[in-house]
């Protein structure tokens, strides 16, 4: 009945567990690791915040993306490809043919983690349109390739079919691992085939424009055992850096060619391509053993992190070519901060969570997903940011109901875009949610997300364990685990602790101790009908950024918990700009509840007007004494649902008074 | 012998001045307005600051140009025309004439202000090759119209047609002013024609995507007297704001066409496009007498340089669509501040200047001619800055040599670019700069911006007056205006104060008086050899911004005179990082004088190199103590000479301490 410390650091190395279908899936398999993924079937989100969404995902957004993909043509490009009837009929972006792979993918999720049999009808319907458009050698896209079409592989650079081919090999691996033997799943062992024949060892040396193929044929790997793939997927790691693409505008660190994946020190380009490509890389160096090329990305990660990514887990900086910006280099106003990315993010930070077993990257899995995850979507499932900035300075317009946007606003969410890459990431990555809330090991669990749920795990050596996580996290922070279900002997339930959760208790067996931020583990001898209680303080706090971040200097953030806060306009007191409030940052935080999360109201100075000239003054002499403007309570509230009552503007980043 | 008071605020009617021709032409010949612009031979830059870069632009950089238009093939477009070559061997982007067009205008503009013979034939050589490219019907674009290529006008929101007809008749009107009757004056009035052909009245009812044809009109009109080609300007203003052109994925805003002119509150979009239509807005409404356009234009400029303008006077900070954002967003280092919105901008305060007399569109003119345009090119004329960004935060390579780099490069100045608009756009700019010194009035002569110089001016009624400015400003703040010929009757003699410059004095008939900013008016019967002596306290002062520009924050710059100074990483000393400097508000400027401007040696604070981990931090209740850091001496130079010793590191905005 031992309370372990708290211990910082690496857990130990868990034994690869290889049959999926019978525990729902799950979406990344590593060989091996410190950490086991667990399935669908062994993590189930119940009713709360994360509940909540993946139902929402479910019952609106995938009907709300399919809906698209027809309206659109994109799905019927599948069709027109078998009629004969392209390139004339050909709809939508060269990538159009990835929106329907990627629904496939939360489809085949989403069917893994609930059996639905009408999501698995639909989902057997898109796939026959989609197989019939295959060609005999495996080729499958609907852009390339046919009389009065460019040929396969004439534009490396943006023509995305090797991007195309990964999305398709991750909607079938999702499916394999979901389900079983199936006609996507023959599909994409196709491609993969004709892409190893093509690019393989004596074919093109040459790489894609936008990775996704590298972690997808990895994917394939684990689930088929064939080796080519893998070492297909390590050629492609391996020729990327070496300029094999052309030179382009934004510079071929746009697409990661400038330098090769293990010489580099730092995430650059185009956030969604460098994030995909670090998480391909990381599949590789797992599955080859190959250390140096893990160590490299893995320093790459947390020179992100230090350097590159916004307080909301957000990364890309720039909108000119969706790109990470310079060292510290992240303006609130101009963030990009692409819905994408943050799930480029989080297969990234997955990764080596699983290989290393370190805290940090759960810590920016859970920021990521309660801070740009969370804020895509609208309430209802229906419409979504793009791009998610931390600072809106302008009232904008409200998105047509009825037709796609034609590009990145970030002023409102908007039911489709003319590029719909986020709409069908976001599915996928709802549907399954629940794989990363937790992790086995031989000594036992590690809850890495906190979230009502429900945990059927068997732990080595046939011993079964039933978990029941009760909790309204982030509202308050209260975790309770309860055992359902336990093998006699003793195991080790291993709780993440956040790094702002200074003060954090656990008790187990009767007992409270303090929780230091990293791991907590309680091992001992469970018994049905105890209890492991975590209390992490969510109360509000002052975040102030590093003095290198230029473009938020003399501002401070308010967190609560895992949550950003942020100041909206429609909150404000009649007559208060948003532009003119300066917080007191002694002036207190008074935390309330509203929804699902909590609002916190500050007492700001309301500045005056300034003349409205020359917007720089000569510094008087001594400085210039200022009246003390009057006080206002200002009301913080999650940024993750700004914009849901309409237009406003929104700042994440407060000056102080 | 009256010394008048300083008098801010505008100048009485100057009547309206027809022929140039003797007078070496002028950029903007209004038919009204209450200043009369002056002729190139009437200002005359001597040896200092302007004369010395123009000296340069006439020995150099009109050659690089000529070198690369030919060498890129640019004008041999024109000759391929010619032979029916087209479009197989056209080079360049669709508006690649429009660089010859700009060359032959700076051309002119040179040989009226000097009449060197060589220039004049390589002048006369270049308008042959384009004017055997003209159509029979005054069409004239080798990128557009003959088989194989896309028709005319079919892609007017990016085909730059009317754009560069625009910069055609623009030279025609220089060479016109300038020189006189001329095959280019012929080639400009056929274009002309034409364009007023296909879209007057009952033609094309369409605009051009970039604005530029809408001033040149109407300066072809001034030199014409074709009441028509002002019409036709007349419409091309109306006509935009409308949506006219198609919507693009910027918006309509990038080219204006969201807000019809009248209507417009601030000036938005794609910054060269938007300076550069107000311009000849302003063209339109001052020979139109509608002063409600002239009003809306001049409201625009107002709100433009109080919210959207950098402290450089540089327009345009985004780099996506080249493009104004949201007022108070003025980010330091995704500054664009191209280079052409500069001219554009000069441009538009110019026409604004000369119709109300107002001395801020001076001052405005004099920052963007210290800050942009003469940062722009390299000291030796054959290297060009595109973007103009205030903080550099890494080490930028070396541009080849030998290659027109790809795109708007902000690390170092390039000899040529694949949309190479601004190095042609200065060349221009420096020819014809002498215009913008001063003006003339039925009262005398306005001095605007101070440089060793010549006036040959003859006031009405044929008084020839004879001045000589000699100073060597902005080194030192003293201007001296000696008078070797005056009528014997009383005029003014009218300087103008900048704003920065409180403490400034007058001396004239041996009185020695305060100036303040705006106008000061010196009325007298001058005496040959007598003097005027403005005395501007150029000394170091602190500037901050708006507190609504929250990309500068919590930072300060230092100014000396109209000089706008930057720290440069190859000043500091060792080990000192130029993102760890904190500059002491209270520390004192030491100013000292180097090159043709001056330094300031200012004392930073150093700050710790802070953790690498997580950029943000939870504020420690009661505020961390920090360590008092080291202090070093930081010198400051002129920004306009920044990294011309190399690749450097460069910030503007200082964060203080």
């Amino acid at each position: 009945m031992t309370l372990h410390e708290a211990v910082p650091g690496t857990l130990d190395e868990a034994a690869p567990s290889g049959d999926w279908t019978s525990r729902g899936g799950t979406p990344a398999a590593p060989g091996s690791g410190r950490l086991r993924p667990l399935g669908l079937r062994e993590v189930t989100l119940r009713a709360g915040f994360w509940g909540r969404r993946q139902e929402i995902n479910r019952s609106a957004s995938l009907a709300h993306i399919e809906h698209w993909l027809e309206r659109e043509g994109w799905l019927g490009n599948f069709d027109a490809a078998v009629a004969g009837r392209l390139p004339g009929a050909r709809r939508g972006r060269e990538f159009a043919d990835t929106e329907v792979y990627k629904l496939l993918e939360a489809m085949a999720w989403e069917h893994g983690r609930t059996g639905d049999a009408g999501l698995d009808a639909r989902f057997r319907a898109i796939v026959a349109r989609v197989a019939a458009a295959q060609e005999p050698d495996g080729y499958l896209n609907t852009n390339f390739g046919r009389p009065g079409q460019a040929a396969r592989y004439s534009d490396l650079e943006w023509g995305h079919e090797l991007y195309s081919f990964g999305h398709l090999i991750q909607a079938g691996v999702a499916r394999a691992r979901a389900f079983g033997p199936d006609p996507l799943v023959e599909v994409a062992v196709r491609a993969a085939d004709h892409v190893c024949e093509v690019f393989g060892p004596g074919g093109l040396a040459a790489v894609c424009g936008h990775p996704e193929i590298e972690p997808a044929l990895v994917e394939l790997y684990r689930v088929t055992g064939e080796p080519r793939y893998l070492r297909q997927a390590q050629l492609f790691v391996e020729r990327r850096g070496h300029g094999v693409l052309a030179d382009i505008e934004f510079g071929r660190s746009y697409f990661q060619d400038d330098i090769p994946v293990r010489d580099a020190d730092v995430l650059r380009g185009h956030a969604v391509r460098a994030t995909y490509l670090a998480a391909g890389a990381v599949d590789v160096a797992v599955e080859t053993g190959d250390a140096e090329l893990l160590a490299a990305v893995s320093r790459q990660w947390q020179a992100t992190v230090a350097r590159r990514t916004y307080l909301t887990g957000g990364m890309g900086a720039r909108h000119q070519d969706e790109a990470f910006g310079e060292d510290f280099a992240l303006p609130p106003d101009r963030a990009y901060s692409e819905t994408c990315a943050a799930v480029g993010s989080i297969m990234l930070s997955w990764r080596l969570l699983l290989a290393h077993g370190d805290a940090r990257y759960a810590d920016l899995i859970e920021r990521t997903l309660f801070n740009v995850i969370a804020t895509a979507p609208s309430r209802d499932g229906t419409r979504f940011f793009y791009t998610n900035t931390l600072h809106q300075r302008e009232l904008g317009a409200e998105p047509p109901e009825d037709a796609a946007v034609p590009r990145a606003a970030s002023t409102l969410r908007a039911p489709w875009f003319k590029v719909s890459c986020c709409p069908t990431n976001l599915a996928r990555t709802f549907a399954s949610l629940a794989a990363y809330l937790a992790t086995a090991d031989d000594g036992g669990i590690q809850l890495h997300q906190y979230a009502a749920a429900t945990l059927n795990v068997s732990l080595p050596g046939d011993r079964p364990v039933e978990l029941e996580v009760d909790t309204d996290y982030p509202a308050t922070g209260r975790v309770t685990v309860r055992v359902l279900r336990s093998p006699d002997d003793p195991w080790t339930l291993t709780l993440r602790v956040p790094p702002w959760a200074a003060g954090a208790t656990v008790t187990a067996g009767g007992h409270r101790r303090a929780a230091a931020p990293g791991w907590v583990r309680v091992e001992r001898r469970f018994r049905a009908g105890e209890t492991v209680v975590l209390d992490l303080p969510v109360g509000p706090r002052l975040t102030e950024p590093d003095p290198r971040i230029d473009a938020v200097r003399g501002c401070v953030a308010v967190e609560r918990g895992p949550v950003v806060l942020c100041a909206e306009s429609v909150d404000l007191p009649p007559g208060a700009r948003l532009d003119a409030l300066r917080l007191e940052r002694d002036g207190g935080l008074v935390a309330g509840l509203v929804d699902d999360a909590g609002q916190v109201v500050v007492t700001c100075r309301v500045g005056g007007e300034p003349e409205d000239g020359w917007p720089y003054r000569t510094v008087a002499p001594g400085g210039a004494a200022e009246a003390l403007a009057p006080t206002v309570d200002v009301p913080l509230r999650p940024y993750h649902d700004w914009a849901a009552r309409g237009p406003s503007t929104m700042r994440i980043w407060l000056p102080t008074a």
